[in-house]
């Protein structure tokens, strides 16, 4: 570990302490910088800059040597920071700290701009509850190619340590538009000639009987009760995953991906 | 609650209230019974009768009138249990207890029976550890007309609390057969002429360009590893899901849902 930029700390009054303790409850800093814990999170966040950009890191003394090659990754501007293993095991939220933890910032993605592409395929969460669907829904998002992944502000934030953990990194490949109102995103999405699809498990029309190669934003509601009414009758097309009569219903994670796959197939799997 | 049949018990070393511990922590009693808790598994357990035989069900005193309905579809030779609220608090496993839970049988399934059908569709857990995972999976067995989800022995327990919670009530509704041996398995799937496809995110050849009309049994692998190369060369067909240059996988539930949904596809949905 480079000796200059490794800055050893050992007081849990610390400020960068402070800030790491909040953003790893949160998943999330008052800046907007993601906090992520585990060396997988931490070599696809430095994988993926610049566009991602890693602030700093945070290292239990026991993983120097370990994480020593992560380290020497590390942009020149970003800090490393040593802390003994006890005061990391207080500063990180899971159960089983495995030693070092980052704060990165994602690039800043606007609606306008993701709108104004191609052959668009947006996935919007409404309401979705469990960030572990969630993180499952980035990561499939990321795999077949969506344009970006937008929630509604009913839905579990997109940067809840559990829903970044089961994203698998994607969060750093698949662009996240957090928490836009319905009353705002939908008119965009229609101005910008996307046809805006309802997965909706009761439709009659099965995902398959429709045409979902031209740009599309998916509707996926929440867990048990799916999309409300409201934003459902925003749709212009309203489809359901035909599954055996009995059965309710696949997981909502399950059902986006499901979509998602549909609307890659028909385009021929080309990303 | 028909008081014939209900039973109060007060004592936390009472035979029937140390078999609901053990059976809710385990998921399954020595005998093969399933514990579930929670009013959705139950309801689902019994609209699953005949052939899911529910034994007892245990109430939490406080619980009495709302599960009232519940109990009074009890079959006749089951038994209703009714202890104080802080031993039913003990018994439960989760974090929430819902002051219900039971104890029932699933039906006995035969791989030999399975294995004369048409047109399988079988899945093959091969080595997942996430018992969400492997309850998603069930959730997608039932919906896309599984005839059966086998496990290897190295699986989690499809009998697992959280995986049954997880197939929200699908364990109900579709054959599983846990713990068979892959020396075991394969052969038979060879005899019964079924197509032993492995997914495997590094083959050339995409689920889509394959034909998945006839009877086939999909192997899906562990969540990190995939499968296992000695499971994987057992297979007649190797097809991946193709996903954007540079992304590594989708969850391995989804991987194994997209597979049952092609083929339900390719089969028209006709379940």
């Amino acid at each position: 570990m480079p000796q200059a930029r490794t800055r050893q700390i050992g007081s849990p009054t610390n400020s960068l302490v402070k800030v790491y303790r909040r953003a790893l409850a949160k998943g999330i800093t008052r800046e907007g910088w993601l906090a992520i814990e585990g060396p997988f999170l931490v070599q696809e966040a430095l994988a993926a800059a610049p566009a991602v950009r890693t602030h700093s890191v945070l290292v239990a003394e026991s993983g120097t040597a370990k994480f020593a090659g992560l380290v020497a990754r590390l942009p020149r501007e970003a800090e490393a920071v040593q802390v003994p293993d006890r005061l990391f095991e207080q500063v990180a939220q899971t159960q089983n700290p495995q030693g070092i933890a980052a704060l990165v910032e994602l690039p800043p993605y606007h609606l306008d701009t993701i709108l104004a592409g191609r052959n668009l395929l947006l996935l919007v969460a409404c309401g979705l509850q469990d960030p572990g669907n969630l993180g499952t829904l980035m990561r499939s998002a990321a795999a077949f190619g969506a344009s970006a992944l937008c929630t509604l502000p009913e839905t579990v934030s997109p940067f809840n340590p559990k829903a970044v953990r089961s994203s698998a990194g994607a969060i750093f490949h698949v662009p996240v538009i957090a928490s836009l109102a319905a009353s705002d995103l939908l008119p965009r999405l229609r101005a910008a000639r996307i046809r805006i699809v309802a997965a909706d498990r009761n439709s009659p029309t099965h995902l398959n009987q429709a045409d979902l190669r031209d740009s599309l934003a998916i509707l996926v509601g929440r867990e048990a009760s799916g999309l409300p009414p409201e934003i459902a009758s925003g749709a212009s097309l309203v489809l359901s995953i035909p599954i055996r009569p009995g059965m309710d219903s696949v997981n909502a994670a399950t059902a986006g991906s499901v979509f998602l796959y549909e609307a890659a197939r028909q385009r021929g799997f080309k990303y």
